[in-house]
């Protein structure tokens, strides 16, 4: 099995964007993706999930949701990690 | 055992008031504290999370987290739900 695709969601890019590539990785790459949002980013992580859940429906399956902090320029900041899974 | 304590994020209150409220549920009235936070809120349940860890450490466990969506004033909505459990 291949490492999982990572995500490190950002601002620079929309949902949609983002559940393109997930399912593109997850269909060629991948049996793995693993999301992760920081910030004030971590309710983007939340709406990719649920549209990709959407759109793959049984497809995937949601492995594990962490959330933890890190520190980012001497501040504590809350992320949001999540990996999925290809079921088929 | 009592029903969890369920705490609903909003805006009108700040991550420290919400971590001493459950602070104090704890120490009461509950072993189980259910925390939920949709759209934009989602970040702050992330935030109360880790403060909360960071004050009680083993004092509590994370019992699950969940992702979902629900639809409000007409629009779907992404929400993260987490319960975390009393350890002593």
């Amino acid at each position: 099995m291949n490492k999982p695709y990572q995500i490190i969601v950002s601002r620079s890019k929309s949902i949609e964007d983002y559940v393109l590539e997930i399912i593109e990785a997850l269909n060629h790459n991948t049996e793995e993706v693993e999301i992760k949002g920081s910030g004030w980013d971590i309710n983007k992580v939340a709406d990719i999930y649920n549209s990709v859940k959407e759109k793959l429906k049984d497809g995937v399956t949601l492995d594990y949701i962490t959330i933890g902090s890190e520190t980012k320029d001497r501040r504590r900041i809350s992320y949001l990690l999540l990996r999925i899974k290809r079921a088929y």
